[in-house]
């Protein structure tokens, strides 16, 4: 963790939301549950995030109400958990596109493949807002957003939403 | 600095957006120069951050081109240097609007004062998007954007945008 003092009770709700979202792997895992990946294997295998760093993580996230566990029974018989968006979680979306946005313009790519666009899944256009359809102008949701990452397999993901 | 590897390549522009801004203190100090203050002792006294931090925060931000170093002459006659924002540094201004916008709808504030709406400059109106008025649709810069932080002293501020 950063050698900070705690911000939740500061009075700048930008600083209470970093000490909510200011590690940069939370994000990362917060994107793999968007893609849809609920199990800790899964999320793992797409961060390439050691298993310490991982376990904390999502220990902090289910803490501050943005993940919360769900039980399923692995192939043994044996019961896990995956982890979905809570309403809390999902809102954490504009801050992930935001980013995404600014990366696309801003910085350089590795290669062609290393983009991602986002799409207003109900009328199909890309939008550069973080949270609004520049075309239609509705209000973005993880229900009515894909992102495409050119770089991923299996082609472009409607985003998993709150349960 | 967080214990992973660079992420300057990552296939993912979110992860590239996080190499340049997943350190906390990073998005404060750019808070700070979006708030119009330019010098060291200024950041230094609105953030609490310690002189080696944010002289390596600067450092970076400015590497990044984020940041742009101006000359000054302080009162005993020294060339100093302040921060001001470039094109690429503005281009943040989505993702710290995104972060606020989050805390205020989800997180709790420890007083009535520790809050923050972001204003559309033209139109006066508040705006709940991080980059779009909710009223008129414009596109929100520096320019066109104002913060009111109602446990600053001062009221309104009027962003700072690129030079």
């Amino acid at each position: 963790m950063p050698l900070r003092s705690d911000w939740s009770d500061s009075q700048c709700p930008l600083a209470r939301g970093l000490e909510v979202l200011g590690d940069p792997w939370s994000l990362l895992v917060l994107r793999e549950v968007f893609f849809g990946q609920a199990r800790f294997d899964d999320i793992k295998a797409s961060t390439g995030i050691a298993d310490s760093v991982l376990s904390k993580r999502l220990s902090a996230l289910t803490a501050q109400g943005l993940l919360a566990r769900s039980p399923y029974d692995d192939q043994s018989g044996r019961t896990r958990h995956e982890y979905v968006l809570t309403p809390k979680g999902e809102g954490t979306l504009p801050i992930l596109n935001a980013m995404i946005q600014f990366a696309e313009e801003y910085l350089g790519a590795p290669s062609d493949a290393a983009h991602m666009q986002i799409i207003h899944s109900p009328c199909g256009r890309r939008t550069t807002s973080a949270d609004r359809c520049d075309a239609c102008r509705e209000e973005l949701t993880a229900d009515t957003t894909t992102w495409v990452s050119f770089a991923r397999p299996g082609g472009p993901v409607q985003l998993a939403g709150s349960r």
